[in-house]
């Protein structure tokens, strides 16, 4: 999905939140910004708007000199996600369509988000999924959740392409609804916002329930291109890949066949792309 | 009030509403936005968003080619106002304070904004008149509008800087309650976004209750030192200044004395700075 001049003000938004966050100094925060504004005229909008996002983070993290600006928030959200695992297995396993609800509890941690523009950073992580607990799904095209079911069965390489630290928690218990074995975890190739790296994963145990490999990329997206020979081979092999978030949606939506998307729609403009609201919970894929 | 950075992705918004409104290809969308977006690099921040505000406006005029995009859209307010008078009128004569509700409905017609961030072009005009006319005013020092009755029933002259198209309706009501043969009426220079030009106060007779001027300049907002030098001597001769909306503030606000500014809260930055929320009935002067 190519990012559009609707995207700027968001680009300058998320500049802004992240320099008023961690800039020391008045003039830290104007170079952080001024920067952003200057690669704004020089961006091609071909590209896809996390390749924006990780050169936005990036030039953050480099004017604060600091390597991994949420390192504290990913702890902070893998702890707190794991503490609420009991009660949402619990909500699983009693609701009638079981699967379905693990997806969705999936689908809820990918509104811990600390820079996306419908990215909520104020609500308490528990009231966070309790309120996206009680929204349906909605499902792109049919029963996109029964074909991932399906799909994921008879598959032999399933390929989970995780987004954020702490969502990666609840992406743990869809994995355990997976055949056994068959499931490899991909995590970001670097600092990257709040997205997951291997030690976020291993903090939640993902290790229990699948390989953990990285994409080689530092960017909220998958944009294979860039990502590793090692990365791609497994993409290229796997028969049914699991896309979490939107940023893995925004690099991979043109991908045909056995892509899976689980994501909240965080900005208008992927939402008017879908025709939906902001804020829905998605399952899409394109098997129809 | 000078700009911030906080300002700049709201620049930008502004930039693609005119541009999505009047471009007439995704080439022209393109120019304005670009132009704009460059435009911001060299900003000095010391200046006021009214002077990015007109940038923006000349920008997609003259990308598009049209002297006064928002024309047909002042004569519609203009119309939709002056409908709604003898309602005000009664709603003013049976309250307890005719004066202070002259000036509540001088405010709500501040609502009429096609341009700013928190101008409402969704909601009928009718229903933005009935929501604000049921809000309290909020009196930044006291009791302002007390104060503006005192202050104008000595003043020799009264200058009013008037803002929008379709507010200067309303406007009638205020200044029918002022000293007659006192009151002069300052519209813009030239066309700039809604704001009401001298065609606009006479199509709603002002001409009937006040002599009506010009600023001199094309600008959102009244910087003295770019007015004409007869506005400028008519400002400085006059005992009472009452500026209307939130554009007139900023440029104004740090003038001391005579001032009593009446404005709806259209941006974060501004209500931040004056200490209350977006959308507020705002009346303040300086006479503490």
């Amino acid at each position: 999905l190519k990012s559009s001049l609707e995207c700027f003000p968001c680009f300058l938004q998320q500049a802004l939140r992240a320099a008023d966050r961690f800039a020391p100094s008045a003039a830290v925060k104007e170079r952080i910004v001024m920067s952003v504004l200057k690669q704004l005229q020089a961006f091609d909008r071909n590209r896809t708007s996390p390749e924006m996002g990780a050169f936005i983070n990036r030039t953050a993290r480099e004017a604060v000199g600091v390597a991994d600006l949420y390192a504290a928030e990913k702890r902070h959200s893998n702890r707190r996600v794991t503490a609420m695992l009991p009660k949402l297995q619990e909500i699983i396993v009693a609701s009638p369509n079981p699967f379905e609800t693990a997806v969705k509890a999936a689908i809820a941690g990918n509104l811990i988000d600390f820079t996306a523009p419908g990215g909520d950073v104020t609500t308490p992580l528990e009231t966070l999924f309790e309120k996206a607990m009680a929204k349906p799904l909605m499902q792109l095209s049919g029963d996109a959740v029964s074909r991932l079911q399906t799909a994921a069965k008879s598959a032999r390489n399933i390929l989970y392409l995780m987004d954020n630290a702490g969502e990666i928690a609840a992406d743990r218990l869809l994995i355990e609804m997976l055949p056994r074995g068959r499931v490899t975890a991909v995590v970001r190739g670097g600092p990257i916002a709040n997205d997951a790296l291997k030690e976020d994963a291993l903090s939640v145990g993902i290790d229990e329930v699948a390989e953990i490999i990285d994409s080689g990329l530092a960017l909220p997206g998958t944009l294979l291109h860039q990502c590793s020979d090692s990365f791609r081979s497994r993409f290229d092999e796997a028969d049914v890949v699991i896309s979490k978030g939107q940023g893995n949606f925004e690099t991979l939506d043109f991908i045909p066949g056995k892509l899976f998307f689980l994501f909240v729609t965080k900005c208008v403009t992927v939402a008017n792309y879908i025709g939906c609201d902001m804020g829905e919970l998605i399952v899409s894929d394109r098997l129809k």
